[in-house]
């Protein structure tokens, strides 16, 4: 059985958490978390730990925790020979280069731990100091997921920036358009049709041929009645928007 | 059997075609387009025209056509009382006031000709200049859907413009993560997973709770790091929705 030691308490750590216990080749035996009473989804079979002189050998020391946290549990661990490896898309691989096998092993997704998620999708972005170490990452990766992808540090931070924009920025649209709903009167969840065809339209096309609307179609007429229709915050990003979508498709100098 | 003459060739129109003739209780007898080449959709027992003078009675006119399309149909058809509807979002009910018996039948979806759509779950957007009429729209559109709505023709234009931000605006973002992606030798659909799991997420919360990311945790060293590594519009694009789900969630004055 291949043994993992998982650092964090968070959304991160509390899926992979799941994800490693529905594995029968993979076991947690530890979680290591500053403040325990935030661990709350492990099962009673995993020992819980906040003090680093427990810990115990395994073949990986996954560190599910913030940025920060990553620096600071880097500066308080001794190197051992143990594989450590980082689940963050926006933190450098060389933050652990004090470890003999160092890697990183980051899933693209988003985390609640309120949400099932279905792992076996997941893409998981690894990057390691050595093949030895990449190959071992991919075998705990594999025991997951059946998305394994060699991604170095730049090419993660672009993934990291990328997810921004297709999660943060397009949730925001969503809040956007559901806000003016709410102020016509109208229930957000008329949306969800609608919200749920945009995503599964991009089972058939890439997003750029899947655009439509007044801006690709240089509607005049309709934009400025949009336009004249908002205030504040929600007409500039109505017309950096448009303007986005006219510059993007050649439609504008 | 109620009868319907639909007008239009496009998108709209061809998948109105399709859901009405899915049911046993609706059926369309003809199909007026002004470029008969482009309604490619129809089956053999629907008679296609184009001459005004070639429209048969029936019990509803759909007209399935552009915002001038339209004007220009309600300018050349004569008054015979048969309830006459047009099917845009932007587009008043007044557009076909002299007409005895005119609505709206607007649905709340993105049409492409090539997708397969599930129509039970689509909105109908419904207006009418009488409770009859209204009552006659609501009985075609339950042909079609379970999603019946009434809305007047101010809420319907805050409705076409809420589809702006969660279809055309969260596809253009989309987009933008996807040239990211690409413009670093990744393939774009490693970011399906997240996109998918962004929408799934709206089932359990509303999207203003669901917003995660730097901008919202106001962490503003990534969303340095972040904005240093674009250039130009998407430069602008980020800082533009960073600001505003700064806003929005009341992190910036």
């Amino acid at each position: 059985m291949n043994q993992i030691v998982l650092f964090g308490s968070g959304n991160v750590a509390s899926h992979l958490y799941k994800a490693f216990s529905a594995s029968d080749q993979a076991e947690v035996i530890q979680v290591f978390a500053r403040d325990t009473t935030k661990a709350d989804f492990i099962s009673e079979k995993t020992e819980l730990v906040s003090d680093y002189d427990e810990l115990k050998p395994a073949d990986l020391y996954l560190l599910a925790v913030s940025d920060d946290g990553i620096a600071q549990i880097a500066s308080e661990l001794k190197d051992s020979k143990i594989l450590i490896a980082h689940t963050s898309g926006s933190t450098d691989l060389s933050v652990l280069e004090n470890f003999g096998n160092h890697g990183v092993f980051y899933p693209l997704q988003t985390f609640s731990k309120s949400r099932n998620l279905d792992y076996s999708d997941i893409p998981f972005c690894l990057e390691a100091n050595s093949e030895e170490n990449l190959e071992q990452l991919k075998t705990f990766a594999k025991f997951i997921s059946s998305s394994i992808n060699e991604v170095d540090s730049e090419q993660r931070r672009a993934l990291h920036l990328s997810a921004v924009f297709v999660n943060n920025f397009s949730n925001h649209m969503f809040a956007l358009g559901s806000d003016i709903c709410q102020y016509n009167g109208l229930n957000y969840k008329i949306l969800q049709p609608l919200i749920k065809e945009t995503v599964l339209k991009l089972n058939d096309l890439p997003p750029k041929e899947a655009q439509t609307g007044p801006a690709i179609r240089n509607d005049q007429e309709t934009i400025q009645k949009h336009i004249n229709s908002l205030t504040g915050n929600q007409r500039l990003v109505y017309q950096t928007l448009t303007d986005s979508i006219q510059k993007f498709h050649g439609k504008k100098l």
